[in-house]
């Protein structure tokens, strides 16, 4: 039997004949040294394992590295246990609590007792963790009985595993150790701490255990690793970038919006110049939608219980939602609308409708209102109230791939209008061993389904397919945008709909004179108005695209001399609608200048007494510097070129 | 004492002495007989008195006419007791409720008890009245003791003035005859009946006594006289295109909106074509208020309680209102907003000001809700969510006149870009009597209402002032705008505000470097986006404004072999920013045309052999007809200077 033989599928459909019980690491070693040296952990049959754990059966298996999530959380995982260790060598008697990979990094929980533990201790513990590390310790699996687990964490007098370990059922309990700790883990963990070279720890916080405030606080270390040096200087530089561009202190800063207690924590207040810039934001996509065939509605920002026990969202923002409002005499209940989606239904209904006047697209930029707890509210991008640059395309199945092609288009237009290059689709598919559990006729969603793949294939877009990540009531499509400082966020998604077209009975005649449902489409390429800013402004670090950003120029004039022809200069770009402000104060050109850099002001006019005889302006650009001397038509030339959409 | 004499203040400032005991109709004899002919009552020391009540001290009295609110009112209260008269002689034991005068017109409450009243009778009582009228049987008051008058009516056994009476005081109580007619009735009336010339009873409807509806129905009959025969008819006219310009019988004609039981009665939805003129509507003011140094600020339809209590609104729109919104864990409670002024505040009070930085103008589109009872909601004109054309000035005491006066500009720029022609200005000013009861200092006051008459004047506006009608919070101006109807409408209501920055503590540092408080002026020249449009969708009946409307031109192509010229028009046409639509339907031309003018369609553009041959376009004006042959170049300068904004 130890011949035995089994077949291993890799992702690119391959297939390897490899011994019964070969690891992911022996995988690995067939291909080539170097990819097992990067080797983190394989995905088993869509499971992560260690990549030395033994397979026994066929199994599909895809190598995790650095370069894949899984691979990441899986070396910060491990990361967690190298922490851990070293904090039992530095402080002994330290008791653990939960020690998990995060979104980017980990922590852990520690009960420090009676020693303690602050900013100044990290050096010694970061150290000690690299010291660990050089020792290339195996993390090694081991299944182990609940009593076993529970005699050990006995022995060692840690509580908090010992409150983990009661939840667990006896057979499905496992150790990892490494050097001279050991935890209670479920796994996986890279091969060795060798991999680990570089170790930050970021931040200490308090956090009670199991998050509950009864509970005693543990001191929680939040921290990173890397299997470089340099990707941790990377990752602090842009970190310290990040901090920089943060959206509150830029809206601060750049007077974009505030928030009132009085008002409601979550409820943003848009100061003039973020209104602007917002308004902006919209007429751009009117103006895009209007090219586009959609139609405007406007829709009030509640809705009678009714329209939404009709749509569902009654039965799914129940209790954890802004509760109803009641009125005074007739019995009546509203809720604040949480999506725009049940009134367009609505709007579709209050006429009969043929295939001819099909696709019909409704936009709206609706506000829309989810209660968010207080602790998970953050600036704009997680908020009470927002607003969509919503709409809804409503057609006939045979119109879905179109429709989507042209959606498409629309947020592909807006991506770069907004400097937005690095994306990739991700396609959200049906389980297709689970059809069962979606609504919606078998025909149709093949039909959506290859209509969204050919549609994202023919715009060449890079796509990453994931089966199974449908909503039950339809395929999506999102954008997974990068940013500058290469965080990944979700715009633009795209969402079939079968669900509200059955629930609100929408129809329309066919050519064949008969009654069908037509497809719902959802669809929205800021996404939220409050969130977009967000991500724009920290992407693009408060440097808006020149046709969007509220002041495009400042006119300086070098004295007060120079007033009038700096006014005149300033109604000459007004008429020719650019807009700004002349620095009338009594200050230096120097101060001046400075002033509209940290303001970010695009284009600086600088005028005195020889722009004045010459009629002509002085301009200098943001972060560039001086660009010479222009005629006035000369600088709206060259402004108008630079403010263009593409 | 006969000789006794009392002076009577005319409207003009003159006194006249009089005999004590003089009525007006005396006052109107003695200045002439034309006029004496014409009154219909007397105000009295603001009080309206019977033309014919003795005035035994000095007193300021001002004669009422047809002319004036006041003595229409009289003459149709009048009226109304002749309606009884002649009810009572045509349905012996008829029982009677109240007859009221209303804004247009008058209505009595009947219990014919066992006789039938329909449609049919409305001539018979009509002719019954006027010859009764004809009689010319005078009104005479007479003071009644509460036990008189009630035997008056157990003998007649009219149930409905006994419970009536019930509620009065002795001592109170007035009795009105005219012919074989007694009134329990507080008057005034008309000298005699011989003015009614012209009735019309207009509708038939039923009345729960006293408003409950446990109480017994009675039928109310609605109608309306006129000194006039030619006035009847006038006003059957307007009646007749009132119903044809109602703005739910053209919204729903025009697909502009319409409203779902499901999201909730009182809460349009705007269609397409609907949401186009609004955002053209906005779009126009945003324009005009960004040309007017306004700022746009974005905020939230709710706000936490405190903002409410803070603002006063919690106290003011307490058990009547929308009520408070719930969240799930932190007990916290909002509120729709009622208005948009406390958010403001709140944006006001984000950062410290300097004189040097007033006056502040925040303008928003703002949505806000206020409940009303479902039997008070009339299409767009009363509803339950609207979105105001908002905005607030924040200025320093000495601003106010300069700031008013620049919204006087934008309120008759609005007026005149919308067609409305004819508008009266009514100020509204503190009670000098009782200057108390009015928040903010003597000298403010003083200073603002000074302003507000000035700035008024210098506009040249006609204006009426209103002592004691100003809030308790400021004085104000409203305009009063006549429609092509010749109703009256509220529109553009400016006013000053010493309340809220009082509230908020708003302040500003002075040239003193003191602290002070701002001035706030509220004012909204559309009012509610709402509102206006249904006001001017009646007033124009819906033939908008050339630059406002929807649709601009229909091209209709004489058959399909005109199609692509027809769209080669329409896109230059599209090309220039002129909208509308091409009607593609197998149909024959004078169909399209018909059908084109029942849109109410400003331009058509008609394309066939001769003009695609000739590369030109025929052109029709709605309501005008045939313009002739146009190049395309002379047709859009034709447009151009049509949809201009003067």
């Amino acid at each position: 039997m130890s011949d035995a033989k089994i077949n291993i599928t890799l992702p690119d459909g391959s297939v390897k004949s490899m011994d019964k019980g070969a690891t992911g690491m022996d995988v690995a070693l067939s291909i080539s040294e170097g990819l097992a040296r990067n080797v983190l952990a394989a995905e088993v049959n869509g499971e992560i394992w260690d990549a030395n754990r033994p397979i026994s059966e066929d199994a599909t298996v895809s190598l995790l590295t650095w370069q894949n999530e899984g691979g990441k959380s899986t070396f910060w995982h491990s990361s967690a246990h190298l922490m851990a260790e070293a904090l039992e060598a530095l402080y002994p008697g330290v008791k653990l609590g939960i020690g998990p990979a995060i979104e980017s990094g980990f922590y852990y929980d520690v009960d420090f007792g009676d020693q303690t533990f602050d900013s100044e201790n990290l050096d010694v513990l970061e150290n000690k963790m690299l010291e660990l590390a050089r020792e290339k310790n195996e993390y090694i699996r081991e299944e182990i009985s609940k009593a076993d687990a529970v005699a050990y964490f006995k022995e060692k007098g840690d509580e908090y595993k010992l409150d983990l370990l009661e939840g667990l059922d006896d057979g499905t309990i496992t150790f990892y150790k490494q050097g001279n700790f050991t935890d209670l883990c479920r796994g996986p963990h890279i091969p060795n701490t060798g991999v680990i070279k570089a170790v930050k720890v970021l931040n200490i916080a308090g956090a009670y255990w199991r998050g509950d405030e009864n509970n005693k606080q543990l001191t929680r270390l939040y921290a990173v690793s890397f299997p470089k040096q340099k990707d941790l200087k990377e990752h602090l530089e842009l970190l310290e970038e990040a901090k920089k561009r943060d959206h509150r202190k830029l809206g601060k800063e750049l007077e974009l919006f505030t928030f009132s207690e009085k008002v409601g924590q979550g409820l943003p207040l848009w100061l003039p110049k973020g209104a602007m810039l917002r308004e902006r934001l919209e007429q751009f996509m009117r103006k895009a939608q209007v090219k586009a065939g959609y139609s405007p509605v406007i829709t009030p920002h509640i809705g009678n219980k009714e329209l939404y026990v009709t749509s569902g969202h009654y039965e799914k923002y129940g209790e954890d939602s802004f509760q109803p409002i009641a009125t005074p005499h007739e019995g009546e209940e509203f809720f604040l609308k949480p999506m725009n989606c049940p009134h367009h239904c609505e709007i579709y209904k209050s006429k009969p409708h043929s295939y001819k006047d099909l696709p019909i697209r409704y936009a709206e930029f609706g506000t829309v209102y989810r209660y968010e707890q207080s602790g998970e509210l953050h600036g704009l991008t997680r908020v009470r109230g927002f607003t969509q640059d919503d709409a809804h395309i409503f057609c006939t199945p045979d119109q879905v791939k179109e429709e989507f092609t042209k959606v498409i288009d629309l947020v592909l237009y807006t991506f770069k209008a907004l400097g937005f290059e690095d994306y990739t689709a991700q396609i959200s598919l049906r389980d297709p061993d689970n059809k069962a559990k979606y609504i919606g006729s078998d025909e149709n969603w093949e039909k959506a389904e290859r209509a969204i793949i050919e549609a994202a294939e023919e715009k060449g877009l890079n796509t990453v397919t994931e089966y199974g990540e449908a909503a039950f009531y339809g395929p999506k499509l999102d954008f997974m945008v990068k940013d500058a400082l290469r965080r990944s966020w979700q715009l633009g998604t795209i969402q079939v709909d079968y669900n509200l077209p059955e629930r609100f009975e929408l129809e329309y005649i066919g050519a064949d004179n008969g009654r069908h449902r037509p497809v719902m489409l959802h669809r929205a390429p800021f996404g939220s108005l409050e969130r977009f800013v967000a991500v724009l402004t920290e992407h693009c670090g408060g440097n808006y695209p020149l046709w969007l950003t509220p002041d495009q120029i400042a006119v300086l004039p070098i004295s007060e001399k120079y007033a009038d022809y700096a006014h005149e200069i300033f109604s000459l770009m007004e008429e020719n609608d650019i807009r700004g402000f002349i620095d009338h104060r009594d200050e230096k050109i120097g101060r001046k200048i400075r002033d509209a850099e940290t303001k970010k002001i695009p284009f600086m006019l600088i005028v005195g007494e020889k722009e004045q005889e010459e009629n002509k302006v002085s301009a200098r650009r943001h972060g560039e510097g001086d660009l010479g001397s222009f005629t006035k038509e000369e600088f709206i030339a060259l402004f108008r070129k630079a403010a263009a959409i593409n």
